[in-house]
């Protein structure tokens, strides 16, 4: 049995004991972690300086370092999001549908976790933390995979809370790390099925992209958007620039900013200049079609493969359609199915995009920048799930979960 | 563009069109294509009989014959089922939540349809119609691929269905068959992770395995049951005796059939002698480990890897086990996570064996035989998921649906 293997046979059997827990319990634990984090501010700090230092050395820079960085706020927030989980409902031991059949059986579905999470991600400590009470919360236990520039601070986070977990009675094995960094332990991982339930990459679209071709372990695919906003020929256009600079400005560098424009040719040749000139005004690097710069020279062309890309950055994508139709079938062509928006005045046209879009979250009139867990009252957010399966968009305390069938008989043979 | 990329770019097309019909619509539609199947009857039987013909030649024989072969009875059934698919809730369309938050957007969570899915099965005809039925019903567009004994009559069956949705103004590409048996088509399909949103393997535990590790498009995986029936101290024993006879022997070729018992030792003693009998008597082989072979000779010694297989025949394995924890270690090592049954007059080892038990259906005084979707109260099945990701136990129309948001605003931008 290989060192990999006997974590996995560690998490199965620690999940066992997380499966068990009540919710008072194992909301006293996280607020216990969220406090021993805290008081680790010195070790964290200590353990986290290296790591970036040895991240700058290695030629790194920019959001990589910021989002490797730790300081004390940055702890107390990580601590004060344990707490805010162990706010939320516990959705464990919900009885979805119980019913008894002719057979006289009481056949019932009720909610149970999934076992055990692999969680493969990049160099952000926040993740570590988050992963951790997010997968507790629902019964989980788990197995976390961070970017190798973290390994020292991911450490003593991990630590903190198996120490926690240990001091108040429980298997601290219920988090574990896997400090080997190697790409072979990375695969190995992908490929325990006997010991992993599900496995969630959470990072750019490379790692992603690696996980779901390499994993034998179900995935949940998140987080790559390629959004698109549409600006229909009735939209309020004050309204449009508004949202579309919120899309695209305001976090460039996140899954649900907004990367293309589609404006309907009805209104392309008044509003595409005033668009552009505050897309301008706001650093924003524009590209687009033929037809589009043709209506504003300042575009500069985009390749043809281009429009599949998330930019991730102040650039934006612009294209000019001939109606709704072709606006969706351009976002059915190139879109990653994560968030699109229609801004209109019409109801048709409104109803149409929500029902034809075929994305994980279609907006009408608002940016898609609010693509997120919080901000769709789930509390929090593990991921953002592009795929169809078991869980699409923002996923939460009960996308951790799974159903199990209990049925209650007093004899009954099949005939 | 190879040819089966050709057919998932249709497939998707004809998704878009699936997505968008009313209840009424699918409804009639599945009636008039059972009536097709009906009429089509002679041709039918013309095209599985040298199907039959083949595969006897080839040296098959036995059950598979039995479910490749076609008669007017099993075309009346199949076409039976279809009417029944018709007369089931329809669930696309589903508001599962609503609310509006306090940012003012109205954010909803609404149940659509998966979009294409690809089923890969073995050569039972009647799978052909079903997954059709199934799929469409549920707003999907369909890819078949099922084993190359039956392409004749499935090129028939699907013939008939296409004709009828073109009959009908309906794009018939809403269901296509691949009728390239080799494997580097069933692998090419596998990977076609632009067009298809869920592959579903349906059938031997071989078939399962090659999709799993092949697959890039996220599967469900189905249907291998290691199924376990634990023998409390406590247990009423006539009812053991019977309802074991039943999870063995009513139908054995099943996934959902018992394929071990374990006895709790308080009663091996007494009662492993009343059961091997009745198994015996029943024709049911015995294999067993060194404990229950002391008590019962007649029981064959089992290899230590057989617990974890699944016999599908009439041979069941037989073990003693300490207590019910012991029984509860042993199906978390050996089990598929199907479906697991405890025999106990005890509400505590009931409820116990309840909630730690984590397979897909859980019973307490019950054959095993009822994990099924009509037997559940489903109306019907697609398969039966051993896996924890999007579905657990028997799929149906539900299953084959995934969520979308919709979100309501009035030019709301994130702060």
């Amino acid at each position: 049995m290989t060192e990999l293997e006997m974590m996995g046979q560690r998490a199965k059997a620690a999940a066992k004991q997380a499966r068990g827990l009540s919710t008072t319990k194992k909301n006293r634990i996280l607020h216990m972690v969220a406090d021993a984090l805290v008081d680790k501010t010195d070790d964290l700090l200590a353990a986290n300086a290296p790591d970036v230092e040895n991240a700058i050395a290695a030629g790194i820079k920019g959001a990589f370092i910021d989002r490797l960085t730790l300081n004390p706020a940055r702890i107390q927030i990580m601590a004060k999001d344990m707490r805010h989980v162990a706010g939320l409902d516990d959705p464990v031991g919900e009885v979805m549908s119980m019913k008894t059949l002719p057979t006289g059986l009481t056949v019932g579905q009720t909610r149970v976790p999934l076992g055990v999470v692999g969680i493969i991600f990049e160099s952000r400590p926040n993740v570590t933390a988050d992963a951790f009470g997010l997968c507790f919360k629902a019964g989980n236990s788990v197995i976390l995979r961070g970017g190798k520039e973290a390994i020292q601070t991911n450490t003593v986070i991990v630590d903190t809370c198996r120490d926690a977990l240990a001091a108040n009675g429980l298997n601290p094995d219920l988090v574990q790390l896997i400090t080997d960094p190697s790409r072979e332990r990375a695969t190995e991982l992908m490929r325990m099925t006997k010991y992993i339930d599900v496995l969630i990459p959470r990072g750019g679209a490379g790692l992603i992209k690696a996980v779901v071709e390499n994993s034998l372990v179900p995935v949940i695919e998140t987080g790559t958007g390629n959004c698109h906003i549409f600006v229909d020929a009735s939209a309020d256009l004050d309204n449009a620039t508004r949202i579309i600079l919120n899309a695209k400005t305001q976090r460039p560098g996140v899954c649900n900013a907004c990367e293309r424009v589609l404006v309907h040719k009805a209104i392309a040749e008044d509003y595409l200049p005033v668009l552009c000139k505050a897309l301008t005004e706001n650093d924003v690097e524009l590209r687009g079609s033929a037809a589009a710069i043709a209506v504003c020279p300042q575009i500069a062309p985009a390749e043809a493969e281009e429009w599949y890309a998330e930019y991730l950055d102040l650039i934006i994508g612009i294209e000019i359609v001939e109606s709704i139709d072709a606006a969706i079938a351009h976002i059915d062509e190139y879109s990653t199915g994560h968030s699109e928006a229609i801004l209109t005045e019409s109801y048709t046209n409104a109803q149409k995009f929500l029902h034809e879009v075929d994305s994980a979250a279609v907006y009408v009139n608002a940016s898609t920048r609010f693509t997120d867990g919080s901000e769709f009252g789930l509390g929090a957010e593990i991921g953002i799930s592009t795929q169809k399966l078991h869980a699409r968009g923002p996923m939460g305390l009960r996308e951790l979960t799974t159903g199990k069938y209990i049925i209650y008989g007093n004899g009954q043979t099949r005939q």
